[in-house]
């Protein structure tokens, strides 16, 4: 418990700057203006974690320090366990967080796990120390509303209103996001503190007091087409009725509360922020059971208002998946936003490409943000991202970027970056990842890979082999989790991390992964019958054995 | 449908004996003489596969008679799926199969998969080709029951009497192992060929048509302590019952049968061979309710002949846990194998290192035997089982070895294969691998990682470590499969395969894969606080970072 900040400059601290950048982002990954909650090493998520305890994160940090340019360390869910003789071109890190034996894959048993010490739940970019903060999600929350936009309104969300509920690591993307895509947002949050820091970093507008008073504030604004965003901290399952019964129908309806964790991500209807609080450490069972119950409340409401008329997705959480537990069979009914808006981004290899300046320094990624856009000229939608971005993003911890690119082009990117540093037009390395969320690298039936074109959902095979390509291309450091945003159990995906650090090594490292990574969702999507990823493996000169060679 | 058969020979067909390995390996799990169902594509456990059907099958040959020496194919659940640019020291191959997220991890959704032709079974070593034959596991099954005999009789098991069932691909390797321990066997199994197939490879001594007279026999033997094994064609479940009636205790009892899969593995009571097969085609799920309640039956039986006085143990094949599903709550009294007689050396590194001289020729195997021994002439263990393979083992398929080796061990085993190699000792060159079921690479709670001393059974994140390291050491071919003996969902384990071909390059990865693999499985057992593990950490160097480091 101490705030932890990652170092800045151009001095080394380890023996190299692979060492030297996962230092960093774990660092980086704790600082309180990145993570959530760093005193107890959660970064976002409810529970997602950097490090098991303050004395993994020490002996993390000490053996990075000590590691040499032909080792590896491994991770066992968020501890330091092994150090490797490998070679130079070997992954610096191998990090693997909270898997567990299908059968034995649930909460319980984690809760038990953990409980024990033996375990840590490494969410997506937590335990894999790539999480930049709400910007991390803002672009893949904003690329999907204004994919919604053009399918449903062919335009963007001008005049509309959307509501979703949860202001937290992921969801307070949302507000920026809507008014991004000129949409107005009601944004439904418990946590008083959540609001306030929304506001305070101007990802959102206004906060209200009353639900009347935020339906009024939020039709005054689409009837003159105004982006608005707005804060009420109320419970979400209180809401919704009192939305129906009031006859306000909302263009959009959605939601991100932690709804994948019943125990300490989502709060029960019928109790006050504090008693819920409480109740958690009193009686966990009962706060499980009520949170359950609330779920398939809300998952019937946002069915109801879905009938009336508005366009209802589940944002990844898993909400329509808790409340089947509680008998909503047509939970389903509503899709989840991949196959709704994103899919066909995978299937050309696109997906949450990002990177950090391990300088510190912003100017750093402006010069980033400015090289894109010249290496990418055609790109409208990107540039205009890039820009909006660097208008309204504050950064979080050290400044980073996200923007989504395809497949070639992230390796064009990553070459693009290691050229800079090498000629010294940013001051040091720059560090490329991604989200887990992405087109090769996931399998989770709820979400990433719901209602695939050939029944293959559940085959996890291929998030497997997206983490062994990436493991053999040389990236600085690689992950493989279970859980997520869907919970534990429901996905299984890997992760990349590597250095730019302007040598022909890195140059190599970098376009091998960067080229590789994206490949396998090309494959992923090819082989499940996609015509425009398999239109994309055959004029970019991805090698299908069993559609293209021979 | 065709007969395969590995060539053999210093004539390459490929671009590299790497590639050249994985295909003559390959090749080699669906040899007649080696796979128990080539035509099926099954090489042995139930439903373990090498390829997911033949049109895969050639498309994996055609791809690897094409692939560069900086490429690797994607292997997707028996299926060539990409083949990826990445540089000569990464592995060839990357293999995953039966993977499932695990919230669906189960054989219905499996089956449905399969029929969907989505997915395969790869059980350990059929999808990661490196089968070979019936001494694969016989190593292993002398291990068990000369460690069995020196724990509970203090000696080997003359004069001792072990009932067991199952002469499938695995469980064959019993009466050849208890007679080699000096034991006698008595084998009960339904399937009239199996039985001949071990007479004929003189693994299966005799074969008696009744009960009475196997009970006679055996403990003629016994009595004069002279090792004896006899096959009884008959259910199991007919006989553990008359054995009781009839007075008759066993020192050993165990078990065989595929019962990790109740529809394809295992024979319910009551029903001939032949009306069996029929009734899995034509009422599947009567069927495996059959099969269970028989198991069931079969656990109560074993726990009856615990209580008169033998030694009962199980043998991974999930009977146990099937049991259980059938009301038998005390089924987990009888301790798997692992925790009973294996453990302790896994806390050594030591596993089931096993190699195969592609070249075709059995002398090459007769150098690397004798050069074993000199390189070890202090382990006496080793040299009476190369001894007594080199006598009794007929070769299936390319001619092989396994042998048990630790930590440090292997490394230099890998090095002088490399150099026999190198210096034409041996006609063509040699690939080094080992089972799933290692000591570092598989997290199964039934079987390998039963009863740890932390509580950790269920914790999988070391299984994805070892794989990764194998694949950041640049094993030839590297595989991470769901599911083994234990069936779908109770098992993860990663396997590797490395070629010796005499180069320099080989010997760097050789050694590395080698040293690296087997010291995740110090790395874990330490970690789980077994104190012979930390005292080969600290004797032998491995390091662990919040062990013996800093
Ligand atoms: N695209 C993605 O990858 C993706 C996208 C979005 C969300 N998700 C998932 O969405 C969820 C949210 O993620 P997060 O990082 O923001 O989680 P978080 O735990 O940081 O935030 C959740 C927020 O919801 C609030 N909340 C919970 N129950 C509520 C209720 N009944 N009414 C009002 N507010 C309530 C909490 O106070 C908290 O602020 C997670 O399940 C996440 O995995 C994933
Ligand atoms: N050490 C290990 O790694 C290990 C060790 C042993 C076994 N196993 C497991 O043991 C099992 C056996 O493996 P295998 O490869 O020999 O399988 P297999 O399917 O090739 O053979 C099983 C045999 O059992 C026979 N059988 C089934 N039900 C029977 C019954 N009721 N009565 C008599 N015979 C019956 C079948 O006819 C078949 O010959 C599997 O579950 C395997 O995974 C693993």
């Amino acid at each position: 418990a101490r705030p932890v900040r990652a170092p800045r400059g151009t001095q080394l601290h380890c023996k190299g700057w692979q060492q030297e950048a996962a230092l960093r982002m774990l660092c980086n990954n704790l600082d309180p203006d990145n993570g959530e909650n760093p005193d107890e090493l959660i970064v976002y998520g409810g529970l997602g974690k950097a490090a098991r305890n303050w004395t993994c994160f020490d002996a993390i940090v000490r053996t990075l320090l000590d590691l040499e340019n032909d080792e590896t360390l491994l991770v066992q869910s968020g501890k330091p366990v092994g150090v490797l003789k490998t070679h130079e071109n070997a992954p610096r890190v191998l990090i693997a967080n909270s898997n567990i034996v299908p059968q034995w894959a649930n909460w319980d048993t984690f809760h038990e796990l953990d409980k024990k010490g033996l375990i840590m739940y490494g969410q997506m970019t937590a335990g894999s120390w790539i999480y930049i903060g709400t910007q991390g999600i803002l672009q893949g929350t904003y690329e999907t509303f204004a994919s919604l936009g053009l399918k449903h309104y062919n335009s963007d969300l001008t005049g509309k209103i959307v509501v979703t509920a949860g202001l937290g690591g992921m969801g307070g993307a949302q507000p920026l996001s809507i008014t991004m895509a000129n949409g107005v947002a009601i944004c439904v949050e418990i946590d008083p503190d959540r609001i306030k820091k929304r506001l305070e970093k101007h990802y959102l507008d206004i906060e209200v007091s009353h639900l009347d008073k935020a339906i009024f504030k939020a039709k005054e604004a689409a009837r003159i087409g105004k982006p608005l965003s707005i804060g009420l901290c109320a419970n979400i399952g209180d809401i919704l009725p009192a939305m129906i019964q009031k006859g306000f129908v909302p263009d959009v309806i959605t939601d991100q509360t932690s709804a994948h964790d019943e125990l300490n991500g989502y709060f029960p209807q019928g109790l006050s922020f504090k008693a819920a609080l409480q109740l958690r450490k009193t009686d966990p069972e009962r706060y499980k059971d009520m949170a359950l119950n609330s779920m398939a409340d809300h998952v019937r409401a946002i069915l109801a208002i879905q009938k009336k008329g508005a366009v209802a997705f589940d944002y990844g959480n898993n909400l329509r998946a808790q409340a089947m537990k509680r008998g909503v069979d047509n939970a389903m009914d509503y899709p989840g936003f991949v196959p709704a808006y994103i899919r066909e981004l995978f299937c050309q290899g696109e997906g949450p490409f990002r990177w950090a300046a391990l300088s510190g320094d912003p100017e750093d990624i402006k010069v980033t943000d400015r090289e894109l856009v010249k290496l990418f000229p055609e790109k409208t939608k990107m540039i205009n991202w890039l820009k909006m971005a660097g208008e309204k993003v504050e950064h979080m911890g050290l400044p980073t970027r996200i923007c989504w690119l395809g497949y070639g082009e992230r390796e064009k990117a990553g070459k693009l970056f290691n050229d800079l540093v090498r000629d010294k037009k940013v001051k040091a390395p720059i560090v490329i990842g991604r989200d887990h969320l992405d087109c090769g690298s996931v399998a989770s039936p709820y979400r990433e890979t719901e209602a695939m074109k050939d029944g293959s959902d559940v085959v996890a095979d291929w998030a497997l082999l997206n983490c062994m390509s990436n493991v053999a291309s040389g990236a600085t450091w690689v992950s493989f989790h279970d859980g997520g945003g869907v919970g534990i159990g429901y996905a299984l995906h890997a992760g990349q991390v590597t250095v730019a650090d302007g040598t022909l090594a890195a140059e190599k490292r970098v376009t091998m992964v960067l080229r590789n990574d994206p490949a396998t969702g090309i494959i992923r999507h090819a082989d499940a019958g996609y015509e425009t990823a398999i239109d994309v493996a055959n004029t970019k000169g991805v090698k299908l054995p069993m559609i293209n060679m021979h």
